[in-house]
């Protein structure tokens, strides 16, 4: 098929520089760091990354305590004691120190006694009316004692730089008294639609889906939107909206193609650099990325819903989850399985290729039309990359596929 | 060793029903079921559940559309063009009618003119200036154009009850219009934590760690804390807070064990039904589970901060992902691996061992000294459960381990 590259004078609204996924991904990882901290209460901090160390302030416990419910006891007074030898103690209550014979009732997490260097249970314990009770077990020297300092002694580092925290981490800066932690600054977005005909309701404008999905996907990855904007095509427009302050990344959404009226390149190319625009990824060729003059990262998103999921997915995720202090590669956990049929996929282009799980080891791919479609992607169970270099999978090869989620497990008992 | 089983008169406080995790889980499946509906704006519904199907109420697109930029032409006059045989066009702009002779440039999305069939990507157009152009291919019929209802038609199920929404699914119903969806309620979760010594600072408390721990567990399986109240430990309190209206659970914290001021149990005795008091759990053993005489479902969990973390997990949490319609099982990755070390279990006990990962197939149990521990849970990279029956597992054994999430993967280019 003849192509014309030479004087294309109609649609082309400028230079494009058509570049490897492989590049664009140099570009981000490149260009785009992790975010400078915040500091934040420790009890809202679950989801977010640790931007230094967290180091222990005191020894956890922070006294010598009871691992359980039980009675005190010197150890060396409970020698021969058995259910035919039962022990007569006089039992005290817990804030008091530990006499000769007595012992004191402790409940889980009490202060051990002075006095006292060993803890029984109550399963080796009879009576216990009127301040009496029998022992009828031995015990050792430390037995049910947490010493001081045991779980974690002051200065050790309890959570390193870098780390996601989850629940148990929440609780343990609690347990270690920590109540505010320095975070990496969650990645603030600016998101621009480029509408059309926006003075014309009765002409199509961009699929207003991009907005509420690109704000569930920054956020997945640990940004907020903190701006969004639906903006006629105008130059003047776009170069306003790239100089809004504040923001640690850009999203201009369509405007990206070839059309007459595709400004989001060119408007980028005003007031700051494109590094590239087109890259040989399918859906989402139109993407582009640079910066603003002020060093601000923009990515030009396709407005197509289907092509501007995977640009974000591929390109712009990166760099939020790069911004976030994330792990930058796609969320989504990678299993190899067999495809049942041919994947076909064009040499030259990187081509995200959804499939429908089969059962746990095999998948197939969804047909090249069903693509093109964004319910297709809600319908698929994960996807294949295929890369630029290759002209697709045979069926029955073993390939790396991504998976959206796990499936629902019915059959697990826990 | 002797048991003292009968007359134990010290420290236990309520008859206690010991039941395996097995009996635990078939009580919490059986008594707690997924909550009723809301309607909320489809644009805040990430990571919900759907109540019901959900629709299409119109096809998508909703006209016959481009699919890319070009010109729309009728394809019967491109017959013949070719590069040596360029045939001339006008060029018309989107909004008008296709006139015979005449090329009307559209952006993708646009709606096809009255007369077009096919649009010609502008590769196959040459000049475009004042007007005119030249089309240097023919192309067929339907060529790049979305037909009405290609994506989906009127009355197509888009999304099904049950799932949870993700960020194509939001765009997805943005695409079609759906401004509000019905998803399952978040369950409302009214948090308890049985303080000691409360008007006494220097006395041991419940350690604070809970509170916040507990509230990120919530959140992470779809539910939110509602209520949370530390209260002192007196049997007229638990009462009360038993009796606050409007929650879908109620978690008392603290106070589950056999000392003398664990009022737990007792006080849901007396306002409604204990099912169980103790679990053959580890940790985590004292916890337990019943209803208000409304129905409300009550989770007694262990104070210790690493028994109530495992308690939740392996009870608590369950009750709120059947609650929040999510799936009941554990929400982590579940692999076959090999243990490099023995892992001891006592018989009669479920017992959570924590693990290190070493390698991708290959994992080492924490000591069991570590495991009595909450920062060892968050050292860990997930664990094992050894069901009551099992001693443990040898090393060299192929074993299910439970995953906190995938390893950072700086060596995956995607």
């Amino acid at each position: 098929m003849a192509r014309n590259t030479g004087t294309q004078t109609i649609g082309a609204t400028a230079p494009a520089t058509r570049r490897s996924v492989d590049e664009a991904v140099a570009w981000i990882d490149t260009h785009v760091a992790r975010l400078g901290p915040e500091e934040i209460p420790a009890s809202n901090a679950a989801g977010r990354v640790l931007a230094g160390d967290v180091a222990a302030v005191a020894d956890f416990p922070p006294v010598d305590r009871a691992a359980i419910d039980g009675l005190a006891v010197r150890s060396d007074e409970t020698v021969g004691a058995s259910a035919y030898n039962p022990l007569a103690f006089r039992v005290a209550e817990a804030a008091t120190d530990l006499l000769p014979g007595f012992a004191v009732r402790l409940n889980s997490g009490d202060r051990l006694p002075a006095g006292a260097d060993t803890v029984i249970p109550f399963d080796y314990v009879q009576g216990g009316a009127a301040g009496h009770c029998e022992i009828i077990e031995p015990v050792a020297p430390g037995h049910e004692v947490e010493r001081i300092g045991s779980h974690f002694k002051a200065g050790t580092t309890l959570l390193s730089a870098g780390r996601r925290l989850g629940p148990a981490d929440i609780g343990v800066l609690a347990l270690a008294g920590i109540g505010r932690v320095s975070v990496v600054r969650r990645p603030r977005i600016g998101l621009v639609l480029l509408g059309r005909g926006l003075s014309d309701p009765a002409q199509n404008a961009v699929p207003n889906a991009d907005g509420p999905m690109l704000q569930t996907l920054v956020e997945r990855d640990g940004g907020i939107v903190a701006t969004e904007r639906r903006v006629a095509r105008a130059p003047d427009v776009v170069r306003e909206v790239l100089a809004v302050p504040g923001l640690d990344g850009i999203f201009i959404v369509g405007g990206t193609g070839r059309g007459a009226d595709d400004l989001a390149a060119r408007g980028l190319a005003d007031v700051g650099e494109v590094a590239i625009h087109e890259v040989a990824l399918h859906p989402g060729g139109s993407a582009g990325l640079g910066r603003t003059a002020g060093g601000t990262c923009v990515f030009l998103l396709p407005g197509r819903p289907e092509s501007c999921l995977w640009a974000y997915e591929v390109l712009a995720g990166r760099a939020i989850r790069r911004l976030a202090g994330r792990d930058p590669a796609l969320p989504f956990r990678v299993q190899t399985m067999t495809t049942t049929r041919k994947i076909v996929s064009a040499i030259g282009t990187t081509e995200i290729c959804p499939i429908r799980r089969l059962d746990d080891d095999h998948m197939e791919p969804v047909t090249a039309v069903a693509r093109e479609n964004l319910l297709s992607a809600t319908q698929a169970d994960g996807f294949v990359i295929v890369p630029e270099a290759s002209e697709g999978v045979a069926a029955g090869a073993r390939v790396a596929v991504y998976l959206f989620a796990d499936r629902p497990t019915p059959d697990r008992p826990l």
